[in-house]
């Protein structure tokens, strides 16, 4: 059976590891083409080196990192170096590593933000699914303007 | 057959992977001497890692990727990631890999967006075959200031 | 038996290596399960190479990094390439490095720097030994805004 | 015979590999010693993998490579993604690339740009060069504040 | 016999090398247990690939590189840029290299920053020194506020 795995952080304020795992469980397919596999590292700069080794030692074939960087000048700077190290990792694996970030600056409603944890969790599982088992449903979407977490920006007008 | 490698985004908000494409299906030897190889991912950040399995997995000789950051701040350090990780993708294949990014913040009206979308897809693709097959095309334009997606900046003053 | 790395610097103004020590050092299975290795560079930019190779030559199977960058701006460039180093250097070695730097503006009043200095330090070390041994730890504390130095931020309201 | 690689884009708006190349054929041993090889690629972006391939495939035991980064901000961004990537391809190739770089905002002039352009391109070939041939040229001006494109700064005054 | 590098630059106001080179000379064991190794490059942008060579080719177990950086933007960025190859050449080769940048705007006194130059140059000579032969004075120094260059900033009030 292949393996996606899922980390998510002690430091982030929702629990959007949950999220993910739920949605991949109703991906057809789940448990019986495919299994989850779960972690929880300190903070979401531990995240690629995490997935690096979920991918090399547990055999992942794709794993959703989630993380929430806080509103501060630091924060985003560190926010930068964990993504720089998710695309090492990746390429280092020649394996897709999906980053889910939620920046706490996003919106200064907590309802918000929580909806927004959900929402991009939830689609970035359904894309890690998608890239494994139906490559078809991103083609069909090429240049659409979709979005995670807001509602779709949509596409330009076509020159003809 | 060689295969000349097209990856594009859901995100984007133009089909820029199709006029590439049809760019390529245009260039002399296409179907012949050379192939394309089509893929879409979620978004800009996961270009790196398709190119680098294409080149490595599917033998393609280059890749044209595309993608349309936000106007957001967080966008453009996205973005910047983005790039770092297709030019890590390119030394590790010792490969080209042709990025084509339309900012949405080049111009605030979405039919000369649209329009940038093309022209900078096309000519991309264009280089890509070049690059491939005509390198002299690109020889003869040295230093000459050439542009994609709006009109040539042009040669300075030649020092006699 | 197991070893966990601490490397602490001479430019740092609190001696937050002694406190990582003394908290791994109260660790269950202390000097049974595992023991602790020792050492100080000059600056942060340092202690990326050096953790690599106490990892690779001395086998330790994580590693705290501990040091205080200053409040200029030339300060701050030089953290991002210290943490970027350090992000490598785990992503070379399939290894955590924990990094825990305390920056001289995160407080005017020393006796509070202080403070952060010695709750980071004994927090991230902690953390370095429930990585290692008691992962559930983590698990369980997924999305709960935990915080070092300063008080947890805590979780956002929960979507139903 | 040796070679020493010169790589310069269509995108720049003067012919700076030109320069660089006839500097090189001025020096001694040019044709016995060394000889140059010269490729032309669409961007400054598209410099680093094209170095590293001249220096893996062509054996090129030094390369100059020459481009123009233009005046707005996204400009100055993508120059820093491409020497981010000549400096890795150094590295990876533990072989020198010298990355001669005219910012278009170093003047309003063309004229002056132009001379710039010119000054550069040819003190950076002659670097190189030295770099291979003629090392002790360089340690003789160790300290010095030497300068390509623009006058020299000087040393500052010596402490006794 | 063990070898430390030394490698300065053309392009630095200031001949921080000779500096370097002549504390080592003072430190216990030169000539016996270890010698040093000189070269120049053009500017600091060539230090990394030099000192990895130095590394792998010549031999050396740590290197000192010294540069100066100016005081325009374009100048911190490819400062930037080379402290950043410096960080993956040690991480490459896993072996120290000390960086020692003296920023043209720490002062705007030339007598101010050539004393900055000499000293900052001298202690990480000693510095380099101690990592190898005698790592006890960088432990029993941790945490100490030590600086080079300018006065050290001492420690914090400790904690009881």
């Amino acid at each position: 059976m292949e393996r996606i795995g899922v980390i998510d952080t002690m430091f982030a304020r929702y629990d959007m590891g949950t999220e993910a795992l739920d949605e991949l469980t109703s991906c057809p397919g789940y448990g019986e083409r495919f299994d989850t596999l779960h972690q929880t590292v300190p903070g979401f700069k531990d995240l690629a080196v995490a997935a690096k080794a979920m991918i090399e030692r547990e055999g992942c074939r794709i794993v959703v990192v989630l993380g929430m960087p806080g509103k501060a000048e630091v924060d985003k700077v560190c926010a930068h170096e964990a993504s720089q190290g998710i695309m090492w990792a990746q390429l280092l694996t020649t394996t897709p590593i999906l980053e889910v970030f939620v920046h706490e600056d996003e919106s200064d409603d907590p309802e918000v933000l929580a909806a927004v944890c959900v929402d991009r969790a939830r689609k970035h599982a359904r894309n890690a699914y998608w890239m494994l088992y139906e490559p078809d449903q991103l083609t069909r979407r090429a240049g659409q303007g979709v979005r995670q977490g807001f509602a779709d920006a949509g596409p330009l007008p076509r020159r003809s």
